[in-house]
């Protein structure tokens, strides 16, 4: 059983972050909220995450499993405004979810959950912590796009850059620690990422939240921001590309 | 001889809903004001189309008939501002058309009518009359464009509902009689239509108006609404798609 | 040496102008500001700017050329706001001009200036003058794009006409003398243009400008405008288009 109510910034919020990595996913629903694992086909980022009851308006559920197709949430997430109450409800008979959007009800097939596996997140302490806002980051990466496929994040006690080699040109972007860019870091850190699947990530999330960077050298980056107004995190983790010598 | 002055949300609103159905019409002119009849080509959907003398800023006509390239005004129409009063003018040594927005002037060639005939429009008695927001009806179709290409509109004596019903999926909406959904039922009726005509028409619709919606079993649905804050009136007619049993 | 720092909307102003014409340029540097030249490949049109050191924040530089790719420029700004600065700074020993806009720096590979070369503006001394909203000849041309792909040009002592004539249409924008259309003219002229040249340069002008346009019969047009309030002025050369009898 599952029944529950959403604003529809929080539902959007979780979808737009999903689709950057899969069309299909499975939410593991428990009495105290719910949470997924999606990793992409290529297994190159991975993401988890958790929203809690007290992200919903309201919410009632048992244990179970729904899985869904993300492009039919997309298209109910068109018919609300920003503010609008989405409600959700589990037909268990005829294997359907149910949303209703004001006077508006769609209704659609789950997806058969047993395909849909759980990727193993793994456990991993990385030296660098930076908090920033994300508008920063979108900025850097827009700035990117043009210069090369790849870019470079690296933190230092007191500094955070995104770099981005082109053959004839480079971008920068450096963060300084302050009150807004906050960093914790024994020493330099510093690897090199996809810049499609960072460049997707970034600009799926809404501007005015902050995010947090945890960095290694030639680790994955794990990139953690709030959903719901705390009531619910995104962990995202990316490999790195790891420079040949 | 004809010469008038209109807002140009009142000529938007009227090519805006004449351009679903055909390229090409003929407006029937007379001391009174314009008229049109029209039938898009696989004769689906039927609209007419009157603006009284009222609905203009200026009007002087005798009875005469103008063809006219829709496109073309659509042109003009790019050239005002809601608000702005856009002059028309028949140059008939020429056959032409004389348009003026502001210091622009616009000269059209005329079409020949000879070929533009008028359909007859047939006389309805439909059961059930509906008043609704458009707005409404809009996130009804929104909804319901990627579940299936037909839709059913059924009404109740206290109830109107839209429904769409898809392989795997589907959408109604339901609107309940209330101060802002007027309902006049015997008893129930339900009819399917094509939903691209339909979409087409609803989108064609500004958003602030209310639409009365005529239905009955397996017949037409006639939509009617105001253009030019009820100086003139669209009657559009859709015919059925009947369900084989 | 070069260093500077300007205000993103006259940047912009000065990259949208040449950028209808080319896509590389060579910007000529001194102490008392910079200055360009550029033709199209076709010959066609010509654009000459001048931008004083008063148009810049701030203004440092030596007699050099530097030659630059309009596109990456155009990517800068895409980085500012209206209303930010943005820094420029030559950075002579890499070949490279370094781009400043908040905390992102892109560096990117100046163009060899020996392949570009300053084309000879002629002096013309032309017959009218007139002084209008680019507002108005942004109407003009976009009522005339669906007519035909040349416009006329004509001034008169009190009046100043585009005219667009195509198989079955015409447009006519008609301006008279007054206090925000000042004309001088020793009788009537008239020149006809290709109207995309003339189109692409009045779209990119800012439209809350003036322009002077400068007119004879069967000459080029001259088109005038002011950059950076004053601190900088664009002059536009259009070949006319001389009709055969």
């Amino acid at each position: 059983m599952f029944k529950a109510e959403l604003r529809s910034d929080a539902l959007k919020g979780l979808i737009n972050v999903i689709s950057t990595l899969i069309d299909e996913v499975k939410f593991t629903i428990s009495p105290e909220g719910i949470s997924l694992k999606a990793v992409d086909p290529a297994h190159v980022a991975m993401v988890e995450i958790n929203l809690g009851k007290g992200a919903f308006e309201s919410y009632e559920a048992d244990d179970t499993e729904i899985g869904i197709d993300i492009d039919k949430v997309k298209d109910v997430l068109k018919l609300a405004s920003s503010g609008d109450i989405i409600s959700m409800e589990q037909d268990e008979g005829r294997g359907r979810l149910i949303f209703k959007v004001g006077n508006i009800t769609r209704r659609m097939n789950l997806i058969d959950t047993s395909s849909l596996n759980d990727p193993r997140v793994p456990q991993l302490e990385l030296a660098a912590s930076i908090e920033v806002p994300v508008t920063d980051l979108q900025k850097g990466i827009k700035a990117s796009e043009s210069i090369s496929d790849h870019i470079a994040l690296t933190a230092d006690s007191d500094k955070f850059e995104l770099h981005c080699d082109g053959d004839t040109d480079s971008v920068d972007l450096v963060m300084e620690a302050s009150n807004d860019v906050k960093i914790v870091s024994d020493g330099k850190v510093s690897s090199m990422f996809p810049l499609d699947y960072f460049s997707n990530l970034i600009k799926a999330i809404p501007s005015d939240l902050r995010v947090r960077i945890e960095l290694d050298t030639d680790f994955p980056v794990r990139i953690v921001f709030a959903l719901a107004e705390g009531n619910g995190v995104v962990r995202y983790l990316l490999a790195p590309r790891i420079e040949k010598d």
